[in-house]
């Protein structure tokens, strides 16, 4: 229970959350090199919509017409749950603003304390970069560049679920929409605050079947000091490693925001292979980094990645990176010392990187199981365990 | 972090959450005698149906006419998001039940992983009596007993914003609300699942604007083992002391109940009044318990309780008995060593409600204090700040 005590705490008006975000080096941009070339991306060029079009072939087309959520019963009912919540309206931008400082620094430390109030785990501020807004919606419509700040909001996954899982298995969606539900909940409230505040603002989140996002993650992440890019072709924080899930409020109350950070990764990457290494589709890069719409990355190979997730037989969608990453354990004390000396000695991430491999941080845990192995056949449900083991 | 640690961990086949609910002594009836007489409640004669009614007194009537969550922006942008929450219609039962085992040990086990999997702090299972359906809802149509058991859902209120918060301030309901909104998340999710495995279930939680209760829930935690009855009328948590709120889920699936707990509150609660002395409307019995309705309790004067929150011009609603409770104090280490030694010793409880009244549990710290005091008058928002100090 450490956690319920340590979130809201206010020490000489500097603000915490449950995690030490406070420890990692700040810097003046983000670790990776991002160019001025950065294109817009149109929202129908993700990957469920390219390989719903066919174009990761007939197979995979067949796969997405199967829902993924819709395979198993648990993130069948997270889906129920947040289809529904995603149509939620809202209150309107006040006409007038609250009588409150409306000083950037009062107001995004105030936004983040109502942030983790409402049990975020990590909250951040940024600038939104134009090129990290879709250029045209699901429909073909052209999205608008409407805010020009940005509220990160950051929600860890279930670590037990993420240790016991295989990769392959049925648990994969119910974690991250664990993560999504709550995010959503936590977005849809702070925008309606926002908003009554007398600013305008409009909560993104995910999962992509609730059609909630206008921008791209991971462009805020990165300017709001959550992480840097990881080998994974997705930024990693320092505490959750890659198993988390984020939101953003967009408004155009000021914020300050705050800075990238620099925990050593971008050499800790390019040593540890251990993703790829346990990556069942050989989706991640064993290479090095290259540029990729402007930004310097270990480029995912997401037909790869998208085509194993919406094909496999055995399971709904593939945690094996998020479990695997040595920066994915838990964020206590034995684990944190280790992190402390990862990010200030390479002599210390050469050993962990090592012992990472040695102890094997992608292994199975299914003693720790808790979940039934199902799928959705023709509208009844069959067990999968046998076909499991 | 290290709750996230701790949830969800099985050991030799016991699911625990994030709380050592399994230390606490297991009794086969609740600690305070409940006769066979106990009448169901009608929903038209809880307080706020009572005082908008003008049975509480003209001034108390006009105090309700204005919303209380109406009164704070925060609390009416998580009621935006709770309205249309509770309005989910969710997934029928399916025809067949799913291929699992149906074993109600199994499914009680199941069922609490996938509660804990989605943060709860607590869940707990009972048999529902009958008494505790309300008898009519709020338009006077008669509820149905329809359901046997129910899985119980606890969530703990944000300890540090309890702890910041005078009792007579704009935090009180968003305290309450930010439980609710989780809870409502995940029993309307767990409600989903059950009946996606084949069984019914419906999601009952609060707050009563939402009205998705057709039962009362202290019958409920009693029996489920959350906790006993306390001086300040409500169940109290050993580990959340009176910091928490709880939601349940009603169903036909088979359930293995809870045991009644005891950890030695009655004798706890007879010798410490602290929550009493603190209470700003003089709401909560210094006496001794009576017999309400068939159940031994101390019993709440819930008039003054209420009438104070609804008339209260310098906030929302009181948590003042919440925090000043002993009991509230977080789960970490050196508090849970005085709750072992209480449990155990009368010796101690007698020295720890000393040890209470001579630290004052119940004090503000305003230092911690991150929201502002904002009051909606004629739809516009007016700074209460001054008229706070």
């Amino acid at each position: 229970m450490e956690s319920r005590e340590k979130r809201n705490v206010l020490h000489n008006q500097e603000r915490l959350g449950p995690l030490p975000m406070e420890r990692i080096r700040q810097v003046g941009e983000p670790t990776n090199i991002i160019t001025d070339g950065v294109q817009r991306i149109d929202l129908r060029n993700i990957a469920y919509d390219v390989a719903r079009r066919g174009e990761y072939g007939r197979v995979v087309q067949k796969g997405v017409q199967k829902s993924l959520p819709g395979k198993y019963p648990l993130s069948a009912a997270q889906k129920d749950v947040m289809d529904h919540l995603s149509l939620v309206t809202g209150h309107p931008a006040a006409m007038e603003l609250a009588p409150i400082p409306h000083e950037p620094e009062a107001l995004t430390r105030h936004i983040k304390a109502v942030g983790y109030f409402l049990k975020a785990d990590i909250m951040g501020a940024c600038i939104v970069p134009q090129s990290a807004y879709y250029s045209h919606d699901k429909q073909g419509v052209p999205i608008e560049v409407k805010y020009e700040n940005a509220i990160v909001i950051v929600m860890g996954k279930d670590w037990n679920a993420v240790r016991a899982s295989t990769g392959s298995d049925w648990i994969g969606d119910p974690i991250s929409f664990q993560a999504y539900q709550h995010l959503g909940l936590v977005a849809e409230t702070i925008a309606n605050y926002i908003r009554r505040l007398g600013w305008d603002a409009s909560a993104q989140y995910g999962p992509s079947f609730v059609d909630k996002y206008s921008v791209l993650m991971p462009p805020l992440l990165l300017r709001a000091g959550i992480g840097e890019v990881s080998r994974a072709g997705i930024i990693l924080n320092p505490y959750l490693g890659l198993g988390y899930k984020a939101a953003a409020v967009l408004t155009n109350m000021p914020v300050v925001p705050d800075k990238p950070i620099d925990f050593g990764l971008q050499r800790f990457c390019q040593g540890c292979k251990i993703c790829a290494e346990n990556c069942p589709s050989c989706a991640i890069s064993t290479g090095d980094k290259v540029m990729y719409n402007g930004y310097e990355t270990w480029k995912l190979d997401t037909r790869r990645c998208a085509s194993f997730n919406f094909t496999n037989k055995k399971g709904t969608m593939c945690n094996r990176c998020v479990k695997s990453c040595p920066w994915t354990y838990p964020a206590t004390w034995p684990h944190n010392l280790v992190r402390g000396m990862v990010m200030h000695s390479r002599l210390a991430q050469q050993i962990a990187i090592r012992a990472a491999h040695l102890l094997g941080t992608g292994k199975d845990h299914p003693e720790d199981k808790w979940w039934f192995d199902l799928e959705y056949v023709d509208n009844g449900l069959k067990s999968r365990n046998d076909e499991q083991n």
